[in-house]
């Protein structure tokens, strides 16, 4: 049994964290809820109790043995190292630790075993969202040959900019409706029938962050530095669920078949030759659909398909429980 | 002067047309407009006066010089014929001619000397309205080497599937702010909030048919049989805007800076590094924007962009009135 701590528990993920961890049934001995100052005093549900919100001061982690970040960078970078000095095993869904060393980047259906040095404290990187389910979804092709090149593009919800950001898309729909003008605070723009480029700063090279992502964290946890990872990410009007179309290079002729196969089996993965973001809305698996040879490449060596899972589970709080579940089985 | 008719004027491409053929100052002398059998008899306006509504039977096109079919592929197979038999030239924006010898398919600024032969009565082809945001966006970068391969992955909007679309995600967005239940009968789906694989049939090699004119509309335009696209093609619950993610590959190192200067000559086209839909519905330029190298491709032989263009306008009524004017001052 665990001494669990969340912060960040009232945002979006925070709050999908809850309710899996009460779902799943994860061992918690006792819970506490870290938040902004601005909700301090409020209360979040657990197993239907009221849990009261407290500032995350670095004495929180006392007497605690795991702690989910769910906070943003900066949150991470302040106090993730006074969790661990007090015997705390922290899984960190911001990008603050995510190419440090010694912190693992986990995709647990992917490379659970770059979790077996975490016997203690320490921190362990949830990896990006569209990195999750990009990886999740074409991990298991990798035992048809190697995969050369990814190119990935986009279809990403607003949830990844947080819930003001969904409240604001239905805002939006809800003023478009009224025939008022569109509320944009958030989001800076209108959102609804309307796509975007990626929200994240733009490199002098003219990759946007969450491209960056992409690339870096897909090389890290597949431990290829030689993976060639093209991306284009966009935003689209949807709440909650990214959809990616990815292209791959492989270094070998590969079968639809084959590689159907290799996805019927696979843990996490649903095939539905129909992808969309409503349907993975709420669903724990990503659906992986419309799998067919990209001609595109030469020799048979290329495969399309496309990848749409729930951007708040599986792409953060998902995957953060899960990790937390492979290191109490293996410390079981 | 042109004696000119509309086949399908009641459609969302139809209306684009007329409005067009009046905002250029189409040199026309007469006009006649055809609709199916539920609209004959109503009336479409030109230049302010009312046109009225005829069925199109053969003899319409009697005394015409210049046809503008925007009706599907099958009123285009039945009647085209037709009227290039009487002395018309069609401008047929259907894929019933798209790879018929001697009915050339024509993005003005890409390929206007397919256009040479067609003096007389004859059908010339539009080509699919992602193949011309998609060519009109790459063309001037051929400049800087030859494309050897184009991955595109669209993002598009329902105008593509009619004004009934256009009207149901609206539809939807109201139905959706009053809590109601979501009409789908023309989607067949819930668009709002949403995005799914293009409705096109998908054949046994699983590409779907607006991948496959993606792919065969390219080679033909471009004369270029070896230039291989990968596409996957998916609707956004956009209104009349297509986004297009492009990655190319050349067959010689190219540069970021060579490619704006290429494309910020060019006609057609409007730089603008924040390409969205709700920008380009309108315009008649298409949008792009996010010019960057894609190091996925190796010794610099990489690029990718984002193109953004209003599928009613150059994508399907625009581009067809610029063949008919590419025609008329060839001919004056």
């Amino acid at each position: 049994m665990h001494n669990v701590i969340i912060i960040g528990a009232t945002g979006a993920v925070g709050r999908e964290l809850l309710g899996i961890l009460e779902s799943r049934d994860f061992p918690v001995a006792s819970l506490r809820a870290c938040a902004s100052a601005r909700s301090v005093g409020g209360t979040v549900a657990f197993r239907g109790e009221p849990v009261t919100l407290e500032a995350a001061d670095p004495d929180v982690f006392d007497g605690a043995d795991l702690a989910f970040f769910c906070a943003g960078g900066s949150t991470s970078r302040a106090l993730a190292p006074e969790a661990v000095a007090r015997g705390c095993t922290v899984i960190d869904n911001s990008s603050a630790f995510r190419h440090e060393d010694g912190c693992p980047l986990v995709v647990p259906e992917v490379n659970p075993h770059t979790l077996d040095g975490m016997a203690g404290a320490g921190i362990i990187a949830n990896p990006n969202c569209s990195t999750i389910i990009a990886l999740l979804a074409i991990s298991p092709l990798r035992a048809l040959g190697r995969i050369t090149r990814i190119t990935a593009c986009t279809y990403q919800a607003v949830s990844g900019a947080g819930m003001a950001a969904m409240n604001e898309l239905e805002s939006q729909a809800r003023a478009w409706a009224a025939g008022e003008p569109l509320p944009t605070e958030v989001l800076g723009r209108e959102a609804l029938f309307n796509c975007f480029s990626h929200e994240s700063p733009v490199g002098p090279d003219g990759m946007n962050e969450e491209e960056r992502k992409l690339q870096r964290e897909t090389r890290r946890i597949w431990d290829d530095d030689s993976v060639a990872v093209s991306a284009t990410c966009v935003r689209v009007p949807v709440l909650r669920a990214h959809t990616e179309a990815l292209h791959l290079e492989f270094d070998c002729p590969v079968s639809t078949e084959d590689a159907r196969a290799a996805l019927a089996g696979a843990e996490g993965i649903h095939l539905d030759d129909d992808p969309q973001p409503i349907t993975a809305t709420g669903m724990d698996d990503v659906l992986v659909g419309r799998i067919r040879q990209d001609h595109g490449v030469p020799d048979n060596r290329g495969l399309a398909l496309i990848a749409c899972g729930d951007q708040l589970r599986k792409g953060a709080a998902l995957n953060a429980v899960q990790i937390a579940e492979s290191l109490v089985s293996a410390r079981a």
